[in-house]
């Protein structure tokens, strides 16, 4: 298993040594938002602060309104993933000199649409001019009673759910950036991958409420579902059983997208652009009553394995089950400098670590 | 006097028709930072982004140490103006891939001097990387009792003060950026200006605690002098009469900055770089209780004037007074895309309209 994650690593070195605070409940990198006590009461606010720029940088978002929807989207799902009421968003834009009426009423349709799904209203913000485009927020929300949930608090015996089929992060990336990925899929169709509707994952706030209640660890899939998995499994010092093979747990426009591009249905998981679903944990003795709770609200979860002492993931696949270093495909993407190509031949090399998976899978399109 | 503000008209297109809460106390403008009240409790949030962008694009900070104090800086004096409590930052960095460690030392260490120096714990943040360094926040602030003020509600009779000696962000500015501007002043010097202390304005959150027991509006000037005055004058539907002569205002080394590059000193209160000061107002009946609690707590505030019913801000030079059009003063920074020189040039010209001031400054140097 790879010992030194790249991100984390740089997490550390830019926050180790600047004051915290004693009121905050969570440690560095232990939460998807900023959990504070307020002081005098019994309220908990959530802050976190995300911005969108590789993904405008790197052409992955071209559109306007995707933009303005993810800058409120990625902020929102880290409120969701800790259970949080939306309070509000300030939204911080900088934008190329002379960015024409068109652009900024796209812009503001998607931050716009994005605010009224969520409840989450715009309190103010900071414009600012520069030729490179970037555009973040910071998100509030508040917990005004019940149980607490942060990245760390599962055990071996908790159930493995994710908030909904996955993939469609992986699908969208593979999508607008693929053609270099399809190249790198030995036997890759020409056809490629395209999306028919928009890219717009919406941020779980219904169901991390929910999971707040009932379960003991929760986290946004913003940077994938591997990542995910790989960032709880190190905070939590356990393991994941993926019981479900991959192709069970992707989205439709994923499978499709797998497909298309020839690459194996796990690799949808890999992507280092997420789906924002929330993926959490549940102890055994509560799974029934979350999952009653849930279907309550009409929302299905969706059963992705256990935890278990023994660290790392396991993937299943056609009855069989391997392990996938999962802190090798996180730092993947930072080695092949976001090199799509590259980064697919990556993955397609750290398949030896899940051989009973991947035997199957390659050629793609013989299982499902 | 200038009507329409081009940054405030490009902040009412961004902003109009995005979803508003109901919670919040401010309307769009209205408040350094936003004030959402929290539901089923007597406390007040203040939360406020600002990014350092054109700052470090132009090179007017280059030192690391500095930006990082900025970035924390900008964010805290917005907390001071509203008076607030501070809670703690989210910080939003944006580096260029491969950023050294020197680097990032230099600017933990000014991250970390602010922070200590406002008790303002760092909660958290989001790192990205571009070619485009930016470096923002998110504070959070508290009220937990006691009034709010905000950019509203100065009237005339009102004293109009400042938390302390004005111009040293101009003086900055013409010290890193001012070859140009030097030579756009006629007769100027050859000497310029150099800063010997290194540029570190600190976030008046003490005194702006204060302030909100006794004020009636405040704004801190992280814009200039003068565009605070023209923004709380437009909120307001007043005006500004500022009794006192720009170089009794001055900071000694604003002041040696304006004679050496041999510019009138008001100009020293007009730069978009500013000092990161309060300007407030206070009724005329605390006026005497206000200054008694600021010398409680060893605090002298710089009377500049008073608010009057006639709208525009009039300066006093050598026992006259002129009137300055400062909504065009601050729509010139823009008009003339942040040229230091052509900026200065502007600012001469502007000059008639504030003739009994200007008379006797230029050449600059016979006046104090």
């Amino acid at each position: 298993m790879t010992d030194v994650i790249l991100e984390n690593a740089l997490i550390e070195r830019l926050a180790r040594g600047l004051p915290r605070s004693p009121l905050q409940v969570n440690g560095l990198q232990e939460s998807d938002a900023e959990l504070v006590r307020l002081p005098g009461t019994s309220l908990v606010l959530a802050v976190k602060t995300d911005c969108i720029v590789e993904e405008i940088e790197s052409g992955l978002y071209k559109d306007p309104e995707l933009i303005g929807w993810m800058a409120v989207t990625v902020n929102a799902s880290d409120l969701a993933a800790v259970g949080a009421e939306p309070l509000g968003i300030v939204l911080a834009e900088t934008l190329p000199p002379g960015t024409g009426d068109e652009f900024v009423g796209a812009l503001k349709l998607g931050i716009g649409a994005a605010c009224e799904r969520y409840a989450l209203p715009v309190l103010g913000g900071d414009t600012n001019f520069s030729a490179h485009m970037q555009i973040g927020g910071c998100a509030i929300g508040l917990i005004r009673e019940g149980p607490l949930i942060t990245r760390v608090g599962c055990r071996p015996g908790d159930r493995l759910y994710a908030s909904g089929p996955l993939g469609a992060g992986s699908a969208f990336a593979f999508a607008e950036l693929g053609s270099g990925a399809r190249e790198a899929a030995p036997g890759a169709g020409v056809g490629g991958a395209s999306s028919a509707a928009p890219f717009r994952p919406v941020a779980r706030l219904a169901e991390g409420a929910i999971v707040r209640r009932f379960g003991s660890a929760c986290m946004d899939t913003s940077d994938g579902v591997l990542a995910t998995l790989d960032q709880l499994l190190r905070l939590n010092g356990v393991g994941f059983r993926v019981d479900r093979p991959p192709e069970e747990l992707l989205t439709r426009a994923a499978l499709v997208s797998a497909r298309a591009a020839r690459v194996p249905p796990w690799m949808m998981l890999a992507g280092p652009h997420g789906e924002f679903e929330l993926v959490f944990t549940v102890p055994g003795p509560r799974a029934a009553a979350f999952e009653d709770a849930a279907a309550q609200a009409g929302w299905l979860p969706l059963v992705l394995g256990d935890v278990v002492a023994e660290p790392g993931v396991t993937l299943a696949f056609d009855g069989g089950r391997g392990p996938l270093d999962t802190g090798a495909v996180r730092n993947l993407f930072a080695e092949v400098a976001g090199d799509v190509g590259r980064y697919v031949e990556g993955l397609l090399r750290l398949r030896p670590a899940a051989q009973r998976i991947s035997q199957a899978t390659t050629p793609a399109g013989t299982s499902t």
